[in-house]
């Protein structure tokens, strides 16, 4: 964590958290073993934060799962995050929102979510960089480090050395994400990540807690020297 | 009114509304004047509801579209009600929220907007009527009245007689909706509504304003007589 980043912190209260590990879910991902097996057993893993991120799926399924999701997550202590949709993370009381660029202006998400959620962004470009207020954000989702499947429109990928630049210049934690996995994750801490976030790397596993393991160990052992 | 609403009606503060004739917007049926000039000219001529209503419109233009909307209804003392989306609603600081059948469910909607929201609800079906609770619904849409190319996935037309059985089950107040115009507006305050909710009579008009004015005395001369 960047001394920017405790100088510009807000003081009044928000929920701590962990970036160690970020799972952020897709469903066709997860397969056949389904999206709350998976879950189960990458939060048993040691997830430490989850994402539930539902593109096109009806806003009474993503509703029900939010709810799912929010039971399971809390009985790890783990905080769980709806991505894009604040009406979602309202009404499943869940910990949070993860904004997109596209999304709704972060501080108009701050203000109706209140002071007690969790507010995390996407940064996938220099010029997003200037946006992340520290009195708004809690933390940044950096990437694509490298390319991914999961998301096919996703922006150019960064590679490490310009993930460790534009990193510096975020006054928030930063996860890495977009192709994250364990032969990747010294290196993405190495180059200043706080934790990483994954999508296949752990709900295409096919033992989904022994891969959440093994990537916290590393991780973990990663960030070791800091 | 009827009798049923009166008794049952919550007794803590909402908003009032006056339900005579209820705009609800459509990009496309606007066409080339665009929607902020038709909406303009529609309250001019004497709505007295509207209905921000955007499918597939990116997040960040829904919201400028809701607050622009939102400043314009306010001008003619009219309340700006956001179709489906409880984030925009409340990010545009609107008058209320608008549910079809599957949307977020009344109670969890009525729960994150506050009792001094306006919240609406869809109904198409007999089954539907039974789940209208007036102490979480202010309004209802019944309808389509008739078929409607302005919604290609409608349910089945009610019909007049068809609508004046639902209405008399229904025990808050209830506009019409589905291929409602100047001939048709008559006969559906006859079976029972309060007022007209219309996307294409007043939209799709070569002259909103006028169009409007001729509906809203049209809606005031078939009410008189109750």
């Amino acid at each position: 964590v960047s001394a920017a980043h405790r100088v510009a912190r807000p003081l009044f209260q928000r929920p701590r958290f962990d970036p160690t590990l970020y799972l952020v879910t897709d469903h066709a991902t997860c397969g056949a073993r389904g999206l709350m097996a998976t879950v189960a057993a990458a939060l048993a893993g040691g997830v430490s934060m989850l994402q539930y991120r539902a593109k096109n799926i009806p806003v009474r399924q993503a509703l029900a799962e939010a709810e799912e999701l929010v039971s399971l997550a809390r009985a790890h202590g783990v905080p769980m995050i709806v991505n894009d949709r604040l009406d979602i993370a309202l009404a499943a009381e869940a910990d949070g929102l993860h904004l997109g660029g596209s999304d709704l202006p972060p501080a108009v998400a701050r203000r109706l979510l209140g002071e007690g959620k969790i507010l995390g962004r996407s940064v996938t470009r220099s010029c997003d960089v200037a946006e992340i207020d520290p009195y708004v954000i809690d933390y940044v989702g950096l990437g694509p480090v490298f390319a991914t499947a999961t998301k096919p429109d996703h922006a150019p990928p960064l590679g490490f050395v310009r993930f460790g630049a534009l990193r510096r210049g975020i006054p928030v934690p930063v996860v890495g994400i977009g192709g994250i996995d364990l032969a990747r994750a010294p290196a993405l801490i190495a180059a200043g990540a706080d934790g990483a976030a994954v999508v296949s790397a752990i709900c295409g596993a096919e033992d989904p807690e022994r891969a959440a393991r093994q990537l916290r160990e590393t991780i973990e052992i990663a960030r070791g020297g800091r």
